[in-house]
């Protein structure tokens, strides 16, 4: 670092319990890799140090030491500038939750179903359809300001990275504009034209197919990472999906799935037929299935608030793990089937009705999600790593399924950029 | 109103949907009685009107012609001291919760013990006991500390009044040390000597009966409202709770009691026969229990959390509705079986389990705890009652439910006086 240039970094101490999803010999909890009484530092926006809290503190004595002799060290840019110091008393500090399945850019909500289904009125099919036309009545502003709320409301609650899918515009304009306006808030955005065949196509599901990998795939892919179609009864046959996930990976998309979310069906088949970086619900499964995804690197991505906002069962999650299967968990936050957009309140269900430990499902929505977008720069606490952490106002990660519905979120750092503090 | 008098005075308008629990003909949602397009006059900590917000500013027109003609009018006063005008834009007001249910003074936690129930290891009894060491190992000011943590939480989530049990102390000093510090928070105060038989008496439970009636009680009495048994196989027999509950109403407490948790038992007969104010958990009953409470003004408390955290059954609550039982919702925030003090979760939870509408969470999460704690001053937003009000990111009740996890609760008012802003 040549001398004048400003470095922004921090050293978070008082680390009670660091989740680091880096396991090592000599850290607990498995896969979370657990330090206590950890020290975390950053630097421009990355991890620069991980260890434990006295480590750090000699490391600021030798430091001291350096400067008087303003010697040569490898280590020695690391403490060359000012260090701000924060002590988060004894809390816990786990990575910021990757959320990979969203449908944020949308027009209206749905209170009103959802009240009817709870009241046990029949439910009216079409509901998707009732959100594509008030998001193409949306201007764009409307839809900015909707989605700048989603935004804070995500990072209130911990979430540092997230995906955004289009799917409620459905025609080559609206879809275009779905995933320019997912573009403005992330970088993982998923071109969703497959989400169900909007009702000015219901006698012509192919046709619409054609437009999809079509004039309306040419418009949205410069604006997305991936390809998602949603393989289900209902929705687009397993053949349908093949030619939309094909047509989007010869432009360069990588492929994701919905499946298997009410009934078996051959979603889990065709994505890791297709090395889709993850297949979403996987809430039905047959043994094939599971054998399947063991044996691929395709993510099981399981959507809880999906069955708790429908009252339908659960997907096993502990039969996909136990079976070899990574398990990530998200919120597939959208005014349908799953309104929340918390992590906290998944992992909280996750534990109570899909089989998981509270370590396993810290996992699946950090490190988990990761895995689901293919990203190995967030996730975890490692050197190299963005600086994406969350303190809890608990003392162990335990707390956020111990604790259901309480907001722990005490603080949110992205990029090393403190972005939440309540 | 004498002049020169300081009256506080705030208008909140533009409430989209303002949920008063006070029925009219021309109010929508039932019991709920919603007045859209809404205002609350808030005079001294007290409401002093409510209406359409178009009403309001015929209100205050009319105000400053009185100003201007100081004639005699019997609302001048209303009117007659500057009024702070709120404009909450088109959201949705509800009355703050009444959470009737809770054990908030206490020492520890149990995280270990949840997580391993969660990895489905044995459940271990002696759960509360572990907490009754930790919690007379702790110093006033600890409790204190931990109980002003637990008092801002409730604020932050929307609850305005809660009552707080004794009986992690189980000794005649610890009882009343905690009904003591329960008592410097609020005034529903609950002495549950009889919580369990602690270690030391085990193998004389009637003793500790004794004990509970006779020094304890007249230690803790002084301090409390209330007085509780828990009626369980386990804890204690009808008989004992019988003696227990007639030795506190001899004082002047009021009846509360824990029945019908884990078993189908004598809770729900004894507390009716007793005409306790409500019998709390309520999960597993008769249809002798069910007639019986909807005879009676013994109010049903249910306590989603504690079904969520412990991956039990949860309570009926459509069959006790639909059989005219009153239902109050309740946190039981406790460290062992329902570490959450969130009511919109609750809420959420009993939509999703228990088979109740959203409507009748919000009731029963408000007027329903009210009425458990037979309180009229609070629970509604009517003239004359407290102004505890809660104003919701959401334009409608119904999104605590539709919105599982995400904290919702945006501003809090109590007595009038704003104690939460996000």
């Amino acid at each position: 670092m040549s001398d004048g240039a400003v470095t922004e970094r921090m050293l978070l101490t008082g680390i009670g319990e660091l989740v680091t999803n880096e396991p090592a010999p000599d850290r607990e909890g498995g896969p979370l890799g657990i330090v206590r009484d950890a020290a975390v530092l950053v630097e421009d926006g990355r991890i620069a140090w991980v260890g434990r809290g006295t480590h750090a503190s000699e490391h600021l004595a030798r430091r001291d030491e350096r400067e008087d002799r303003r010697e040569g060290d490898e280590h020695r840019t690391l403490w060359d500038a000012d260090v701000e110091v924060v002590d988060v008393g004894g809390r816990a500090v786990i990575p910021g939750f990757v959320d990979s399945h969203t449908h944020l850019v949308f027009g209206g909500d749905r209170a009103e179903e959802f009240a009817a289904r709870m009241a046990g009125r029949r439910y009216e099919a079409g509901g998707i359809r009732s959100t594509v036309a008030a998001t193409r009545a949306a201007s764009d502003d409307e839809l900015r300001a909707r989605l700048a709320a989603f935004v804070a409301e995500l990072h209130d609650q911990g979430t540092t990275t997230f995906e955004v899918k289009s799917g409620y515009g459905l025609s080559v304009a609206d879809e275009e504009r779905l995933v320019r306006l997912a573009g403005e808030v992330t970088d993982e955005v998923t071109f969703l034209g497959a989400h169900v065949v909007p009702a000015e196509y219901a006698d012509a599901p192919d046709a619409y197919v054609e437009l999809v990998v079509g004039e309306m795939l040419a418009a949205c892919a410069p604006h997305a990472r991936w390809i998602d179609a949603f393989c289900e009864r209902g929705a687009f046959t397993p053949e349908q999906s093949r030619r939309v996930l094909d047509a989007g990976a010869a432009l360069g998309l990588g492929i994701r799935v919905h499946g298997n979310q009410l009934g078996e069906g051959d979603g889990v088949r065709l994505a890791v037929e297709l090395g889709a970086a993850s297949v979403d619900h996987c809430t039905y499964l047959s043994e094939a299935d599971v054998a399947a995804l063991a044996a691929s690197d395709t993510v099981a991505t399981l959507l809880p608030g999906v069955e708790f906002s429908t009252r339908q069962p659960y997907p096993d999650a502990r039969r996909l793990i136990d079976a070899g299967v990574t398990v990530a968990l998200a919120s597939d936050c959208n005014p349908g089937s799953s309104f929340t957009s918390s992590m906290p309140f998944c992992i909280a269900v996750a534990v109570r009705d899909m089989g998981m430990t509270p370590a396993e499902t810290v996992w699946a929505s950090t490190a988990g999600g990761a895995a689901a977008l293919r990203r190995t720069d967030v996730g975890a606490i490692r050197p190299g790593a963005r600086a994406d952490l969350v303190l809890l106002d608990a003392p162990s990660h335990v707390h956020l399924a111990y604790r259901p519905g309480v907001p722990l979120v005490a603080r949110v750092w992205k990029d090393g950029a403190l972005i939440t503090e309540r």
